[in-house]
């Protein structure tokens, strides 16, 4: 469980207390507000606040004086047209502001989409929590054999436990130099920007994240991706689900056009023509190298 | 009156109807959400939606579970210490979206603020409206004799005469011409595409503009300066008398520290310890140019 | 020709004079550097500078101490792949720099790329040149009926005849007002920044426009589209030219995955499988909307 | 010594081969390009490439046809004003691409900086080297008691001795566990995406980081001042040293203006106008807080 008592209750006491507001209400977020959602063994995710809601994306793309169009089916075909049109805009109308606890590698990923607003917990002012991420067993994986960035087997056995043990210890003793160094007999102890560095990079962190809309779906279709790696991929899904409820008809075109849908090259869509006049396409004809073959297949083969 | 019956309507709709939220609010802002406050002759600036207030700014500073500090005075004080500090990223956590009405030519002096979110009204997809922006008397300056891009003494009697009269008969020739190739008989008419590329850059443009605080500040202190023209610092001051009222602590520091605030080059500091040990330092013994000397003596010389 | 003799004599010398570098260099664009390629009647891209090719591309994909791969066949594979998953970061390696004449409603389109730098000719600083844009008879097209934001036919006869006049003499009255305004008999005549709002919006002006190659890449997606207004499609198209020359591997990549391409959403990917099973699909049984049926059919459709 | 015989001999290769260009050339940056800087005990600052010079800054406020003015000394007087009145796109016009070798840790702090591209060494695809951050004795500090994220007196003896023992063993056995997760008997080994986890935050990681000026000034502002961490202090003093190189009139206006420089609020402007009077002003009546008066203070005090 992630949350001290004091901050469950710093929780509950901000859900406790509805005010009024004229700004576009999303009923669907209103319920996940500051709730904690658990992510991985100590982590989490929680929406601290939000912008606007479909119909703020109609409104913006309108340009317009009141709220949406009076239909709701109206505000859907607007934003599937939005969506498969590739007109980001609007939906950079929407924001959302959450606070997330993170191991620092995965933080280390997720940084590197720019176009969001950060406050990282500092280490160099403050002292960090004995709080590491220890994989459950049905994550360790091996390095694949075909994929040099991507899990193949789970270990077993021997194996997973030793690696287990290792990964337990030796978060456990470094937590215990950290500490050791911070607070040395008769003196200040080591500066904290110092000690830090000692810490390995399972460490939990912590952050405030803020992005529009269209940058966040960004994020989502590259980070709750198959090919993501786990431990961000987790989070990725948890927002996504908030996202579903917040602005249901912007998410439904977002799974349909972007998580759901594939991007096809000239060649993969010459090679289809020619398929669905019935000619019997094979690699070698289609021009494509091995690595785009097998990307092609996997969007239209049928799994079944 | 830069609004329809019909708008202001719309407006009134949605001012009449709170809602219940568990987000942060800002009493400040909501009482002008909504709200058109006009700028120039038929413009206008209105808040649309926002996110955060001051505690926010506190807030994320701290990555906290709860709302701010629990004094008032503390958070003023934190505040003041980011501003002062260069600490932007607290300031990013609160967000404003706004509906301005605005001509074509200070729309674009406010688009090379790039870190905002837009949506435009579309003049490939709509036609434009009747409406051009025709100074006030008093703002018919002629060209600055000393600075380049500068306004110098008001123009009087015949020659302002004959520039109104010259903006006024030319807006209405031109958007005559504009209506006259949209509807050509027998035909559909010239695309919109086109026929808007015959209008002045005084007619007036819409868009949605979405920013953070800290990027607003940036813009604000651009724009609300003295050196920006005229009818682009309306708009920039028109905007700031609503953050005063959204986060007044906020305000106040950047009021103090930018607003009201100088930066002084290495040279004009090494004058300022000599005049203060009594030297008499001229611009000379300063090593400044002329344009520096004269704007360092700006910032310490006293009006009175 | 857009080029005064003063100006041609100033490029004329920068390309006669080469000097030495450590740097990449990139033959296909060093050709093109400083000649104003014409793009419209008075408009012009010409390549400022650069940075990079497509051996820095493979070079930053690989954190490298060296240059790119030993063998062009391993930078095309490997620039292909990056192109394919999206891999954006080692495209910005690439920079370049453009200056651009262009009307002013092509760059208040432009201007919407966010990502980029720019620094526009100040017309409240300087004073404009008589330079419209006057479409050819060819492109002076009516509204399309079907796409709100598109041409239809051509427009005939007297009514083209009409509107060129209309176009040509409204441009001359305009910048003769400009001028009566910019000098009044016996004062310093109305200052730049207000005279300018007089103007129309076909007017040309200038700008230095810099960018990083995956930027770049997705502006001329959008902007070299058939769906992009046709007088900035040709700006797109001529700087797509240049970066042909230029990183010749990523933009085979970028044309065959991204020009040449298409995005399906699940359910077009849902008929695809079906089609190919033998299914005869219809929009109906799709799940698809007209549009999206549409543009579906576009893309698998044989011209032919 | 950061560099292997292979590494320096691809340097040496790139060195050697001078190419002709029609680019503007820095002779200040030829000079450094590919060679690595080193900085703290295993890393470095390379530069790659870079785009313009002082005369780009000039020729694209000008945005002229051919090189910056005639005179330097034109060009280092509209260099300063564009600086002194915070006209930034200019200096965007010129672009850096460096090769750094980091600690972790730093890298964490410098990624904070959004407006660069990075391209990032990946310990997913592949395995790190034995390379850790281990201060020098000089370095060893303490926690300041005054400043929450500042140093104090170095550590001594026996204290000091400890510390760095614990952080030498500490990443031996680390880097001798992370080797055993990925190459265990009989099998492919723990996947390198969650092997790296067990990594402490003093490793070595490396990316390519491309910046424009503007930002890179704004970087080395923050991060060569004296309240900047240390370990990242270094790396920006390395690369100021290049830069002044690279654009000598531009680094020294921002020299003047902004390392040099200092911003006063309008409390501050206040106090010095009645100082200059003669006035004897304390910090009470001054109406800034202990903290404010301090810094103040800091600007006008002489320190002799």
């Amino acid at each position: 469980m992630p949350l001290t008592p004091e901050q469950q209750a710093e929780i509950d006491q901000q859900r406790a207390t509805p005010r009024q507001t004229l700004r576009a209400v999303s009923e669907g977020m209103e319920k996940h507000l500051y709730t904690a959602h658990p992510v991985l063994d100590h982590g989490f995710v929680r929406a601290i606040d939000y912008m606007g809601d479909d119909s703020a994306i109609v409104q913006a793309a309108r340009v317009s004086y009141g709220a949406g169009t009076k239909h709701v089916q109206n505000d859907e075909g607007l934003i599937r047209y939005l969506m498969r049109h590739w007109h980001s805009t609007p939906f950079e109308m929407c924001e959302v502001k959450l606070h997330v606890k993170l191991p620092v590698f995965v933080a280390r990923q997720w940084i590197r989409h720019r176009t969001a607003n950060v406050n990282e917990y500092s280490a160099r002012y403050s002292i960090l929590d004995r709080e590491f991420y220890i994989p459950e067993p049905a994550q360790l994986a091996a390095q694949s054999s075909v994929n040099n960035q991507g899990r193949g087997a789970v270990l077993h056995g021997e194996e997973a436990a030793r690696v287990l043990a290792l990964l337990k210890s030796d978060a456990a003793q470094m937590y215990d130099h950290y500490e050791d160094m911070l607070s040395q007999d008769g003196q200040q102890g080591l500066a904290r920007e110092l000690a830090r560095m000692n810490l390995p990079m399972n460490i939990y962190t912590q952050w405030y994240w803020k992005t529009d809309l269209h940058n966040l779906f960004h994020f989502l279709r590259l980070r709750a991706d198959d090919h993501a790696q786990f431990e961000i991929r987790v989070y990725a899904e948890a927002i996504a689900a908030m996202v579903a409820d917040w602005v249901p008809l912007a998410y439904a075109a977002f799974d349909d056009y972007r998580m759901g849908g594939a991007t096809l090259s000239s060649k993969a869509i010459d090679a289809l023509k020619r398929m669905l006049k019935g000619e019997d396409v094979t690699r070698e004809t289609s021009g494509m190298s091995a690595g785009e073959w097998r990307e092609f297949m996997g969007v239209i083969a049928d799994p079944a």
